[in-house]
């Protein structure tokens, strides 16, 4: 499947992983946290599974991104090691968060020259999830906000908020691309819209954002480079 | 200063503390971090203003917000007891930001039948800064969610960002009413676009958002249920 970029007066993008590095970041918290916390659990609990167990069970309160992700350490760390966790330990998980917040944007390659060119032929746009602060400074550090004709950081990426995003934009959903690395979050939910989206993987996929399997259709492609050509560009 | 309700094209509402009770969760919050840390803190340490001040660091990078409260909390905890503050009191910070995230939204007196007369007259909007996930658990949970055309929640009350919200809704600053509770978010910025707004004070008012003096001219209602005559409505 190819396409051509005149079937569309939309290409959206996602951020995190497709283009700049996000989950990078978090694995290597989660291996810092069980570096950390591991002394002080009991043989035969599984470090990892406790922390997992305590994001999926705040999503639906915390949200996602940084913030909630270090208080989902803070309690894994004092529930899993039965409150024996040194405040010590407490401070670093915190100053890992800070640091997640605020360290520089790693733009993933060919990131730059794919925005220009495919920019150049039709508006973009980039759509995120997460946190309103932390999306918005990633956003203005990564030196690609002037690619974009508009910015949405969404609570959720399902069908009915693209569906509002689209109308917002004014654009068909025959008519509108969304290029992303996440299949749950920017594949399935715009093929549900009959809008088009191309899959981009990324090494790293958060155990939250993983689906089994998907019968869909969709183009996949190796690296973001390969869009333009993709678009007949 | 009175005004009617067809100069406007939109009115346009804050939501903390002008359409439901906030301040004050966080107030009992600060309460409650005095009294569960003040006895770990050196004599001679004004314990409010350290988790004022952790705060105030903070907002750059953490934004408004419970989960950014509830950091702040667990970092102003550890910095002002010198470390001495026991696990059990950190796991006691963690669950009243849980708890402040997942409390019901208790809406403040005569807003529903306000929202209901205003926006008959005129479409009503809600403009409030914050955590994503947490405002709209507010707003879905309000039962005034209906009232609204539109909903944005922003990342900061500014000047740019209003003149961008007016832009996507198509209304002039001089056909926009902002009604809030904030002098500093509401309503300064509101005027620095010829925009107008209405003041309705409430008891509590976060540090972080009192503004010294204000030499602007705008009106001042005791209580929201003076809008619609205010309106001539």
């Amino acid at each position: 499947m190819t396409a051509r970029i005149d079937q569309f007066d939309v290409v959206a993008f996602d951020a995190d992983d497709t283009l700049w590095q996000s989950e990078d970041s978090f694995h290597h918290a989660e291996q810092r946290f069980a570096e950390l916390v591991g002394p002080y659990v009991p043989v035969g609990v599984d470090i990892d599974e406790s922390l997992r167990g305590v994001e999926r069970a705040d999503l639906s309160v915390s949200g996602y991104g940084v913030k909630a992700f270090t208080i989902s350490m803070i309690k894994a760390a004092i529930v899993a090691s039965n409150r024996t966790v040194p405040i010590e330990v407490i401070e670093e998980l915190v100053e890992i968060g800070q640091h997640m917040l605020t360290e520089p944007v790693h733009v993933l390659p060919h990131v730059p020259e794919v925005l220009e060119v495919v920019g150049a032929a039709t508006p973009i746009v980039l759509i995120t999830k997460g946190d309103l602060v932390h999306q918005t400074r990633k956003v203005t550090t990564s030196g690609l906000e002037h690619h974009f004709a508009e910015i949405e950081i969404l609570l959720e990426k399902d069908p009915p908020t693209y569906a509002k995003i689209l109308k917002r934009l004014g654009v068909e959903p025959e008519r509108f691309l969304m290029v992303g690395n996440s299949v749950k979050s920017d594949i399935l939910p715009v093929l549900a819209l009959g809008a088009f989206a191309v899959h981009v993987p990324y090494h790293l996929t958060w155990s939250l954002e993983q689906v089994d399997r998907h019968e869909e259709e969709f183009a996949e492609l190796a690296s973001i480079a390969e869009l333009p050509a993709w678009l007949g560009l």
